[in-house]
């Protein structure tokens, strides 16, 4: 892609009413911008993180079994009465047609998921079932200053699955959080896994993927020595310095957190509220377990930002990377060197790697090179005079750039 | 994907409400679910096929030069009231948040894209820009009945661009017309592109791509002996039997159509109401010429449904279908048949081609084919006692089927 046609642009500073990092550097660098408070537009740039973390998710959702869906934005209010939560839930958006009809919009989809895996479900061959779907979700949110992190309208995974009895639930669970850890380590992130309570959703115990930054909203308790996490706002029980009741191994640090993730064991809530059956070996109506399984994309997308990131912009990790090789032509009027970026750029594109191409003319190379810091491609590769046939190639997260041959960086970029 | 894990079932009738076929087909044959009138989930197989079209249109965008960014559902009012739409459109459903914030849902996006382009657009050399997303929209429809060719919530591409003048604007729409004129050949339509007037969006001329369905709702005219398509609605100056105003050669005929796609000459509505301005060569500021460009990709999923189907179901362009390849296993008790068709779904796997492999033990042949015509995938591919070493292949359009070697086979698909 050629950066004088992309539809983004740097800015000189951050907007004003940015507070959070990601915020602040994801509209500067040009990846998004804000709508109103919670809803953003995302640009070519962010839309293709977007898509990259999609497709890492989509993968590993599919290796556990789960099964790709499209389920709706706008929902009949009856669904929401029927388990009760049109009245319960304090942030879920109601509408109502021109003729009356009370619709909501996906706050999550147990409510659409359970009748539609209802038809399906008949006895326990029919189990475990997995299905999931990537679409946005609405939340009437009283706040929404955190950037991406915490939106009124999101981009979310939400997969679902049945079982016949409690232990297949739970041996499927530990597929999906063995799963959600891949997706994280893919991505860069250490996800802490907390016990957590249901929240709404269940009063069974649930788990959450946090990962640890200043800009989260959970506060957590943790031990450095063991896996031991707790969300502090559900589980009361330790306190910062408490020796860590799990191992004993160090005393439990208090810090902020983003949960990227979750997990709830929703028993039979609601299995139960639309009368989802499955007859035992005695014939006897039984309901299957269900659980459900999130991850916030767009959240996870601010969480990159939060964590890799320096003064001088961000650092992405080549896996959510909107493109792999940030190519800036430093070129002035010396049509030598325009034509040796214009190679460089077609031979890379000919090897199948994703460059954005910097081929500006009025734009000055110490701009150039400061809209790549802040941009933050994984690769920086430079063709000025001074480089002639060779390539200056330096890694974002590296501060020593090297001179090599075109033939040298694909083969750096292929290792 | 093997059948027998798939998330879709077929019904032995159509559901008795669905009163179009493509509501009775999609449902019957397990591509989607109706969650309430207008508003569907897709399944596996329903997502598919939404996939394919979107990644036609996507490619077809892209070779005009537009960029995919994401634009958000929840629009504040503020947007809407600055164009005056908020009080003039009879389908935009209004949301108020809990502290009495009020929002429309996106039912398309001038007032979320003229904005946005604004930030980019500052002189002649930003021009001409051309932007595009992929994303759900909604209408408070009062009747939707229709299966999925007029949805309360719909998947639809829209495109905007803006132009320095009008003889840009009009060049540009050409490329698009024939990009559209190939997405919809690349599916086997046919479409017409009618002349009509702007409905809410401008008092200019625009243009709809029609395809001939009785389960279409626009009324239009044509001339079976040149490109001559108006929508009756809306320009009424003939009538069936008249001379073909343009080439005089045959008479007009009546027929109904589905609007697939759209082009609105926008003018300078939006760029007025939003002040996005240029200055001209003497520095005085001037509006650009916007315009916008739809395709409904649920709809037009739809529409393949009506035009391709047979008494015994759809009959899916290769293009859009959800597998190439439906192979089906007619093993009964016999081991080494099943061990074919495991083969055959291996090697066909290996080969790249997307196959649903009917490896269910428990169902007859009979129920297997007319399951496989029912769905409507291109090829059909028996492995049963009779055909050995042997596959029995079938088109799904053609009547004849031919027994040839996996070889064979694989160099059909290739061709």
């Amino acid at each position: 892609m050629q950066y004088s046609k992309l539809f983004s642009k740097t800015l000189k500073t951050a907007p004003s009413s940015a507070e959070t990092v990601n915020h602040k550097l994801l509209v500067q660098a040009g990846f998004v911008r804000q709508v109103m408070a919670g809803v953003y537009t995302y640009t070519p740039l962010g839309l293709r993180v977007l898509n990259k973390i999609s497709q890492i998710i989509r993968e590993e959702m599919n290796n556990v079994g789960g099964q790709e869906v499209l389920m709706p934005i706008l929902h009949p209010s009856a669904l929401w009465k029927q388990t009760g939560a049109w009245d319960k839930s304090d942030v879920l958006f109601k509408i109502k047609s021109r003729t009356g009809r009370e619709y909501a919009l996906a706050q999550s989809n147990e409510e659409t998921v359970t009748p539609l895996a209802k038809e399906w479900i008949h006895s326990k061959n029919d189990l475990p079932l997995s299905i999931y779907h990537i679409n946005a979700k609405f939340r009437d949110e009283l706040r929404s200053k955190s950037g991406i992190l915490r939106g009124r309208e999101f981009l979310m995974k939400d997969m679902y699955s049945w079982h016949e009895n409690q232990a297949d639930f739970e041996q499927y669970y530990t597929k999906v959080k063995a799963a959600y850890m891949r997706i994280f380590g893919k991505l860069g992130l250490t996800a802490k896994a907390t016990e957590a309570s249901g929240g709404g959703f269940s009063d069974k115990i649930s788990y959450e993927f946090e990962v640890l930054t200043d800009a989260g909203e959970a506060p957590i308790l943790y031990c450095s020595k063991c896996d031991y996490c707790v969300n502090v706002d559900d589980i009361k029980t330790y306190k910062e310095g408490d020796s860590c009741p799990k191992c004993s191994g160090d005393k439990l640090k208090a810090a902020m957190a983003s949960e990227v993730g979750n997990v709830f064991d929703l028993g039979t809530k609601y299995s139960k509220a639309f009368e989802l059956t499955i007859p035992n070996s005695k014939g006897e109506k039984i309901y299957p377990i269900m659980g459900c399984y999130g991850i916030g994309i767009s959240r996870t997308m601010g969480v990159l930002v939060e964590k890799f990131h320096d003064e001088r912009g961000i650092i992405w990790p080549e896996s959510a990377a909107p493109f792999k090789v940030h190519l800036v032509a430093i070129a002035g009027k010396n049509e030598a060197v325009t034509k040796q970026a214009d190679k460089v750029y077609n031979e890379l594109t000919k090897a199948g790697i994703e460059v954005l191409y910097d081929d500006r003319e009025s734009v000055m190379a110490g701009a150039k090179l400061a809209d790549a810091d802040l941009i933050g491609i994984p690769y920086r590769a430079v063709v000025s005079e001074k480089t002639g046939e060779q390539i200056e190639v330096k890694k974002r997260n590296e501060t020593e750039a090297k001179l090599m041959s075109l033939e040298n960086f694909l083969q750096t970029l292929k290792n």
